[in-house]
């Protein structure tokens, strides 16, 4: 283990989170708001500090980075980064509790969306920029971002990238990858002002168009209002509903619209199958709750943006999807695990391995009836490494003993199965709201801490994708003898 | 496929359960029961010309079984099966529709223990002597069965073992295939009587003592009460907690201790993982029921039966545990996925299953750090077979996509989300009881005939590990030209 290298690039991260807090401060002072202002100085003074110091202080002229290394980082990073984007809450007092305001900044971070705030209304404009910056920020990935901005010649940053990106297979756009992470964050940025822009275009304040395509973007779900989406407009429920379906979508996709063919992109099996999905769930969900409806087109639209906002993992809500019929709650549920493509900034288990579990267990079955036949598993044109299988398949059998020990560390809480159970699916996909006593119109207040803590743990194995953690936790990648 | 083969062996089997019908026709003259002696006789006797009319119309020199024919034979076989042995629920009018004496039948054959029957109470000897026999049956699979006691010089038998019985590994016990099914029924039948015995020895009726063994060898859970095993004695209660977890055990470990040595019976690892796991949940549930009883004994009892009944899958209940606090109740859903060992009666994932799950994730994540390195898994002091990896995670996947689809399916139904998946969860591990409406104390009888459809079929996929299901109803299989 290359610690130093390992501190050294954490530095880093710490040190850019303490320059993107100068946009919550610039908020803040926009709006006259004194104690946040103060609350993110002091915190971007102590990033600084403790950033500096990790920088200064580790020294090195190998600046190799191995698998291991990376994922340490990306676990490590992502866990202080939380630390110290929780404390602008602690400090304003806005959340005084420290594991309400570190369960809702992980939540930020990884996308998740799920709040321990009954009144958001009562954010300053300051802290709720913040917070749903934080999804912005988590949704394409902060070392991605810190790739793009600092020339760096550090050899196997590939590892940190595919510790952070999400996806079974990592895919460079193009050969460097500096400029893969600058081209992931142009993309972002021209869809993130194009749906400001749209937003705006539909009567939404500015700042609330801007905060909403934060949660939209990073698919994280993070509103400005109580009731999230349920106030606005049919126009901007729409736009939400398609740029939350956009988001999802492999940013490969955009990459080959822009720069490439047209028609390469539209050859994606996980993008037909994503939006597959999404018709056929919709439809479902539309014919189980039209009675509840007065008119087709309202029925539609509620079901259409809460597919979107479910298997996006976003989390945005337009009604309280926890009183549909059970059926309908069922369809969310599978959804949330489902998750959008790999590549994008939802979580869940994505399409892609969804796509390939089936792929494998059709070649498993002609194995059963052929067993000295030898099948390959396609996925986009191209054969599939056996180990690339293999690591899905190993993938989702850790995902599942994650879930489980997760829904089984937060049922000593009084709440019912079907809340637990919604909960656990919710952080762990990076989804936000559950159903039950965590549906939409509610919030994870009355969760322990024990259960906060447990329940931000999950969003970030969740968003993660589970073994940078597992690896960061484990001893021997520590005694391990660099090299 | 070789039709002809599949057809003679499928009508051997049901020629078989003509003969098995005997016993109730023997029990329902005992107890002078007309209308279930004569709807018993009229059941053999249709299953006597069906069988008969299969075997006589596929004579064929070609005896040769492969795999497709083995998993065709299993999965057409047990719902035939099911379909005959669900004639004198029929017939007697104790069950009049065919749709509920059809998923009682199912859960007896794949020894789930779920009843539609709110008032077990009611049935006739005859009759509750059928239904626990088809768990007694249905536990150590009648294609073994057949394969004990009928000559054959059919190739590859073997086959149809592996179709039949659980597990992701399939150990003959000895050289010769009919010895291993042999062995496996002397087994099997002197746990029986030994069960039997000790239960009378409690002051249990001999009745009512055969037909609990029934349900305790072949992990099923019919019973003659409605409250179960709640009325009896604690001596009681602990000796059928004790053969629950007895049958449980893989039945090469009493092999290895009849006739072999025992030392090397106690190596088995998954049966130690078992236990383990069994001993934790019973201090867990001890713990968290503790203040609903008055003494810790209780306490220990109550955690024991259920924690044995429900890993076990045999789904009897002392008490109802849809009651409990959630944490116990969680920890029963788990242990319900979780399942005994392989080559037992239980249902349920199996134990070697998850350790190999578990043990191929460490491994996956020992590739991640030293992604040249070529590691291999060990189960019980071998080197387990890369394929054999691949089947367990495959299978593990295909479980999970079967328990999503019946989860869905059943969702239509106005039942709570807690109920619609404990009965998934219940009835695809071949548990019986559920939570919520489905719990001990309640049945499933306000199911629709479409979800008990579902159920059913849900029984066989997680009887029967779900591949010989999907392999007997997809159409390349009937097309494959034989050979």
């Amino acid at each position: 283990m290359n610690r130093k290298m390992v501190f050294n690039t954490i530095g880093k991260i710490i040190v850019t989170e303490a320059a993107l807090l100068i946009l919550p401060i610039i908020t803040a002072l926009l709006y006259s708001e004194t104690i946040p202002v103060f609350a993110f100085l002091i915190t971007a003074v102590i990033a600084l500090l403790v950033g500096g110091a990790f920088i200064l202080l580790t020294r090195t002229k190998d600046k190799a980075i191995y698998a291991g290394e990376g994922f340490v980082i990306v676990a490590l990073a992502w866990l202080l980064m939380s630390v110290i984007g929780c404390l602008p809450f602690v400090i304003s007092k806005e959340i005084p509790s420290f594991f309400d305001a570190f369960f809702e900044t992980v939540s930020g971070f990884t996308t998740t969306g799920a709040s321990i705030l009954n009144n958001v209304e009562a954010l300053s404009h300051g802290m709720l920029f913040w917070r749903s910056f934080t999804h912005w920020i988590g949704g394409m990935g902060v070392l991605v971002f810190v790739m793009a901005i600092i020339p760096s010649t550090t050899k196997g940053s590939m590892n940190i990238l595919r510790a952070e990106m999400p996806g079974p297979i990592i895919g460079k756009l193009v050969p460097r990858l500096r400029d893969t992470a600058k081209l992931l964050y142009v993309i972002y940025i021209a869809l993130t002002i194009l749906q400001v822009i749209l937003l705006c275009f539909g009567g939404m304040p500015f700042f609330e168009s801007l905060l909403h395509t934060f949660g939209t973007a990073g698919t994280g779900g993070f509103g400005t209002r109580a009731n999230s989406i349920a106030g606005y407009s049919p126009y901007i429920q729409w736009v939400i509903t398609v740029f939350m379906l956009v988001f999802g979508v492999n940013f490969n996709v955009y990459y080959l619209i822009l720069f490439r063919h047209a028609r390469q992109a539209l050859k994606s099996t996980e993008m037909w199958v994503y939006l597959g999905i999404v018709a056929v769930s919709v439809a479902a969900i539309t014919i189980n709750i039209s009675h509840l409806y007065n008119n087709l087109s309202d029925a539609i639209r509620a079901s259409a943006f809460q597919v979107a906002s479910i298997i996006s993992t976003t989390g945005f809500s337009t009604t309280d999807f926890a009183l549909w019929p059970v059926a309908s709650k069922t369809i969310l549920l599978v959804l949330m695990v489902v998750g959008a493509c790999a590549g994008s900034t939802a979580g869940g288990l994505k399409v892609s391995r969804v796509v390939l579990i089936f792929k494998n267990i059709s070649r498993e079955i002609r194995q059963m009836l052929h067993p000295r036949s030898v099948s390959k598993v396609r996925f986009e044109g191209k054969a599939v490494e056996e180990a690339t299988l293999r690591s899905v398949a190993t993938y989702f059998a850790v995902y599942m003993v994650c879930f489980v020990v997760v829904f089984l560390l937060v049922s000593i809480e009084p709440f019912s199965i079907e809340t637990n159970l919604s909960a656990t699916l919710a952080c762990f996909n990076n989804v936000g709201p559950g159903l039950d006593a965590v549906g939409p119109a509610a919030s994870y207040a009355d969760y322990s801490n024990f259960s906060k803590v447990i329940l931000s743990v999950a969003m970030l194995l969740g968003r993660l994708e589970i073994f940078p953690i597992i690896i960061a936790i484990s001893p021997s990648t520590w005694m391990r003898k660099y090299r």
